[in-house]
């Protein structure tokens, strides 16, 4: 029977790295690192998701700067709040919560953003630091992941990785962290004929389709690590991309569905808000190991 | 036998369409396509490169505009000649030739080029826009590549394309258009453990890990379609990354080296100069197919 990778337990165990990170360079730096959570309009979950984070924040010592514009604010008000979170001096970290009022264009509003203030590491420099291998905000849920592979010990180099789905917020980046670290990286994708005949080639088979239940055990090799990305209410609860029943008498460790990569994306944006105010203030950090 | 993917008739072709679209756009325009060649000190390779990329402007229309600064130049000065050219209005492309003298970092340098004047397609943004699937200048050899695909009708959606090596200028971006256009892309490296049983699956195999001669035909599927991307000069002549004579026989088609990939790069160059020429202009280009 796989290993259950915890993301809860981790995400609880770097939260209290990043209390002790933030409360030893306190002084040093002068005051508490600084993100902004920049709303517009009423959408409900966005609502949950930024109460979600501002909490996060409070309980590692972040200061939450949030800004909540009115559901009918032009794109200029929106980039003038934009512009003066950059400019803000005490602010650390942006995010823009998505998705934005019918009517607003997120991609300018998205550039706008400082890239060393970007938390969620999705500005299109930042992606082409991760492609170059430089430094910078790193995207937060394949992040995340890496964090998880990291704290259960499962060696990349050398190991054949397949990433299922390409999109931007999680495959693509996925992708190009798991070759930083040396796995031969497969990428597939909805045009990918025969998926099965390239996943059990996997040792780690990341699932990022966005498609229920998609992954069954004639998809995984036996003893492969998997980690499911997915998350998709259902009329009997919360499931993965994965199978998960299926999969985890075969599989030698595997993300459950909550409380595996999940609970790791909201914790990896506190980690690029720490990492930005060290950056800024030109003290050393010691969250090395989870920016990949 | 394989067709050989002829790419100094096909550079010769693009030349021609250049001359046309240029032509064409030229009242409309009211001046040239301008690319400045940035050369800094004196490598004699350099001076080879710099003159072809030269010659290569002249038969199509396009204005050099490039400059050569001492070997003793400051880092300030070369920023200061970089800033110039992106102010200029007449300047559409900037490319920085590397290597640079010791003592000079390209890094910063070539950040500071305009992102819509970088005409080798390698900024850090560009590099983000192409991940992201978003318009932008491209790296040159890989939409060389992608042009010689196309020139030969190989199909690439659903398709498994392996690209051996996972350098920035090729092997990175390589993966990155093939998966744009569907394919089902691995990356290889130095740390992929057996890399004939991965090569062995791909109906497009692309070669640049710049190793002379290491893909043999044990390397090959029946069938497959083989780029090599390197290129060596050795006692016995130049070579590329595949060893032509045996992969040959089995593969349906196949770039030779030297003539195949090569001759595409300088091309893209001029490419990019002149679709950065229309955007700025705000005039419609017909390059779309070669802006992978």
């Amino acid at each position: 029977m796989a290993t259950r990778m915890d993301g809860r337990q981790l995400a609880g165990e770097i939260e209290l790295r990043l209390q002790a990170t933030i409360a030893e360079r306190l002084a040093a730096v002068g005051r508490p690192p600084g993100l902004a959570v920049l709303r517009v309009g009423d959408d409900p979950a966005s609502g949950v998701y930024v109460a979600n984070k501002e909490k996060a924040c409070a309980r590692v010592g972040i200061t939450s700067l949030g800004a909540h514009l009115d559901a009918g604010s032009s794109a200029t008000e929106v980039l003038a709040a934009v512009q003066q979170l950059n400019a803000d001096t005490a602010c650390d970290g942006i995010l823009l919560q998505l998705p934005l009022p019918a009517g607003l264009d997120e991609g300018p509003l998205l550039l706008a953003i400082d890239p060393e203030k970007d938390a969620d590491g999705l500005h299109t420099l930042n992606l082409g630091r991760l492609l170059k291998g430089e430094p910078g905000p790193r995207s937060c849920t394949p992040a995340g992941v890496m964090a998880l592979l990291a704290r259960h010990g499962v060696a990349l180099s050398g190991q054949r990785a397949v990433v299922v789905g390409r999109s931007i917020l999680v495959g693509q980046p996925m992708a190009l962290m798991l070759q930083a670290a040396d796995a031969t990286v497969s990428v597939a994708h909805s045009r990918t004929p025969v998926l099965a005949a390239l996943t059990r080639q996997a040792d780690l088979l990341v699932v990022a389709a966005g498609r229920p239940r998609m992954i069954g055990s004639e998809h995984v090799k036996p003893g492969a690590v998997v980690i499911d990305v997915g998350i998709h209410r259902t009329e009997s609860g919360l499931c993965g991309d994965v199978r998960f029943e299926e999969v985890e008498p075969i599989a030698s460790a595997i993300s459950p569905v909550p409380g595996g990569v999940g609970p790791m994306t909201v914790t990896m944006l506190l980690v690029n808000t720490v990492v930005a105010w060290c950056r800024r203030a030109g003290v050393a950090h010691d969250l090395g190991d989870l920016v990949p």
